[in-house]
C-alpha cells in the first residue's frame, strides 16, 4: 500500500492510497457489504456510483457462509464480483454487539452466533488469519469496543488489552506473509487522556494506517465531533486514517475537516429501506403524503439513475407498497449521494476551500427539502 | 396497432405487433409489473434483457395509487419510467381472485380492496376509462373468470354475461376515442363447446386482438394444453392471441407451438424469490447444498448479468443470508431464460423447425440441472 497526500486545507486532507485491487482518492467513504452484498446493490451499480472501495464484515462472513468457502471461491472480491479495493473489518465490533453469550479474555473472545447459536472463537490471530482469507486489501486489527458507556477503569483495562491484541495482530499478519495492509485501532471512547495514551501504544506499533474506533456509538453528534476533531490528529499524519462505522452527511464533513480519509457507516442503505432519502435539501421521508404527486427527482442536483430516472411520486408509490425496488433505488441513491459529497469534498480541499464548501453544504441540509 | 405474421411453421406463427410505444416480435413473453414494477427490476434491467412489452395491473394500480393519481403524473409508462410497450389487463381476474366480498351483477362488481378494505367498483366501462387513464398500448375487455371447478351451468351464465360486458367495453372504448388496442377474451374453462361458441360471440365483436382466459387456474398441464391446442385456432387467425396468465417455460414452448403470440405470467419472477431459477437444464433449486461450492454459473449458457457475473455459490449464499440482492439476481436471471427462450422460440419458426427445436429444449428441462 502506498498513500500520499497531494494537498492540505486546515486539518483536511486530500490523499490517494494505491491498494493491490485499484486506487482510493481520500477523503472516501466506503459502502458496507456486510455479508458479501451491500445491501440490495450489486457491483456495477458501485461501479457506476464511482465506489472505489468497500467493506466487508468478518464476523458476518465468518458465520455465513464461512471464510473456508469463500477462500475456496476465490476470496471475498471473486466470490462477490467485486473488482475494486475491499476493507474487512476484525469482527471485533460485532462480537461486541451483535453476538450472544460472549465471553472476553487475555487470549480473546468465544461468542455465539446470533444466527444459529453455534459457538465461535476469534482471537487476535485468528482475526488475521480469517481476514486473509478473504484476501481484502485492507485488514483491521482485532480489538475490543466497550459500550460509551462504560465506566473509566473498564475503558484503561480494554485499552491495555487491545494494544497487546494489536501486537499479537501485527505478528501474526507479518509471519502469514503481509498480505494486503493491517491498520491499527484507537480506542478510548470520549476520554481524551485515554485516547491520547492509545493513540501513542497503536502509533509504536507502526501499522501501515490507522482507524479509531468507538466513536458514534451512542453520544451526541457535537461531542462526537469535538472527540473526533482531538483524536484525529493524534494518529500518525503521514499515514491514512479511517474513522470506523461514522456516520450522516454532516459526520462525514466535519471529521474529514478533521483530517480523517476514510469512512464506512451502513446508515445511508439502512435508512434507505426506510424510505429516508439524503439531499442537498436535508433529508427526504419518501413515504411523506406531500410527494404523493410530486413529479421531481428526490434530488434535482443529483447524478444518481434513481434521480435521473424517476419522481418522488414514484418512489412513494413504491415503498408504500414495499416493491423490492424501492429498497435498490433508495440505496442507489443514498450511496451515490455520499461518495458525491465525497467527490466535492476533496475538490474543495484541493481549492483550498474545504470549510466555506462544507458549511454550505450543512446549510442546504438543514434547509430541509423544497 | 398493426400485426402482421412473417413465418408460419404448423400451428406456430412468427409476428410483429407494431404499437404506440414501439414493435414487440411474436411470440413474446410479457413481465408483468403488477404494481407499476417488475418486482425487483428495474427499467434499465428490462431494457437489457430485451424486454418489448410489459403488463400492469389495472387491479393494483386502482387500489395503490390509484388510477387519477398515474394520469396525472403522465400515464403508467411515464409513471414507471418505461418507454416501450404495456398492456394493462382489465382487473376483472383479480377482482374474482384477490378481492374480499366481491358481488357479481349484470352491472359489473362491487369489491373491497385487500389492502384496506375500502369498497371499489369495476364496471365494463370503468375498466376501460381507468385503463385509459393509465395510457396501455394494450388494453383488456373487464370479463369474469370463473373457477375452473364452477359448475358447467355458472360457465354459461358467465359466459353470456362476460360477452355482453365485452360489448359494452367496445362502446365506451369507441366512445372516449379509441385509443390503444382493445383485447377481447374468451372464457369457457376446458368446456370444449363452450370455448367454441364463446370465440364465435367474441370474434364478432371484432376487436383488434383476441385473448383466452381461464386457462392455467389449476388444472394439469397436459389437460391446459390440450385446452389451448383447442382453443387458439378459434381465435381469428389475422389477429394477435393473447393467452392470459401462463406458465411455466413448458408452457410457453407448447401454446406457442398451437398459435399463441402473447404470454405473460408472475411465474418467473415470483419463484424467482423463492430461490428457483429455471435453466436449460430444468429447475435449480439454488438453495440446495450442493450448490454451496459450485463456481458454475446458474446456467451457462445464459447471457444475463447474473449468469455472467455470479456463481451458483455466490447465489445460494445470497439467497440464504435473504439479502436483496438475491431477489434481483434471480428474477433478472427468470425473465432473461423467458425473453431468450421466447427468441429462440421466433428464429426455429423463422427456419420451420418450430417442432424440433421445441423437442430439444423439452428434453433440455426435462434433464435436471448438472
Amino acid at each position: 500500500m502506498k498513500f500520499s497526500i497531494s494537498h492540505r486545507d486546515g486539518a483536511a486532507r486530500r490523499g490517494k492510497l494505491v491498494l493491490p485491487h485499484g486506487e482510493v482518492d481520500t477523503p472516501q467513504f466506503m459502502p458496507v457489504g456486510t455479508a458479501g452484498s451491500v445491501k440490495a446493490i450489486a457491483p456495477d451499480d458501485l461501479h457506476e456510483m464511482g465506489a472505489q472501495i468497500i467493506l466487508g464484515n468478518t464476523y458476518h462472513l465468518l458465520l455465513r457462509p464461512g471464510a473456508d468457502l469463500v477462500a475456496e471461491m476465490g476470496g471475498l472480491n471473486n466470490f462477490m464480483a467485486w473488482t475494486r479495493p475491499i476493507l474487512t473489518d476484525s469482527g471485533g465490533f460485532q462480537v461486541f454487539s451483535l453476538s450472544e453469550k460472549r465471553k472476553i479474555t487475555e487470549e480473546g473472545a468465544v461468542f455465539r452466533s446470533h444466527l444459529d447459536g453455534r459457538e465461535h472463537e476469534l482471537t487476535p490471530e485468528r482475526a488475521v488469519q480469517i481476514q486473509l482469507q478473504l484476501g481484502p486489501d485492507i485488514l483491521m486489527a482485532f480489538d475490543e469496543c466497550p459500550p460509551s458507556q462504560s465506566p473509566r477503569h473498564y475503558h484503561q483495562t480494554s485499552l491495555q488489552r487491545t494494544t497487546r491484541w494489536a501486537a499479537r495482530c501485527k505478528e501474526e499478519w507479518q509471519r502469514r506473509g503481509g498480505a494486503g495492509a493491517l491498520f491499527g485501532i484507537v480506542q478510548g471512547g470520549l476520554h481524551t487522556d485515554l485516547r491520547e495514551r492509545h493513540a501513542q501504544e497503536i502509533a509504536a506499533l507502526d501499522f501501515p494506517g490507522n482507524a479509531l474506533g468507538g466513536f458514534s456509538v451512542g453520544e451526541e453528534p457535537e461531542k462526537m465531533w469535538e472527540g473526533v476533531e482531538h483524536a484525529a490528529p493524534l494518529l500518525p499524519a503521514d499515514k491514512p486514517r479511517y474513522l470506523m462505522g461514522v456516520g450522516t452527511p454532516e459526520d462525514l464533513l466535519r471529521c474529514a475537516l478533521a483530517g480523517i480519509d476514510l469512512f464506512d457507516c451502513v446508515l445511508p442503505t439502512r435508512v434507505a429501506r426506510n424510505g429516508l432519502l439524503f439531499t442537498r435539501r436535508g433529508r427526504l421521508q419518501i413515504k411523506a403524503a406531500r410527494y404523493a404527486r410530486d413529479p421531481r427527482p428526490a434530488d434535482g442536483e443529483c447524478s444518481c439513475y434513481t434521480c435521473k430516472t424517476f419522481s418522488r411520486a414514484y418512489l412513494r408509490h413504491l415503498f408504500a407498497a414495499q416493491e423490492l425496488l424501492a429498497f435498490r433505488l433508495n440505496s442507489l441513491h443514498n450511496l451515490t449521494f455520499y461518495l458525491d459529497l465525497m467527490r466535492g469534498l476533496r475538490e474543495a480541499i484541493e481549492r483550498g476551500e474545504s470549510r466555506a464548501w462544507a458549511d454550505s453544504m450543512l446549510a442546504g441540509f438543514a434547509h430541509g427539502p423544497d
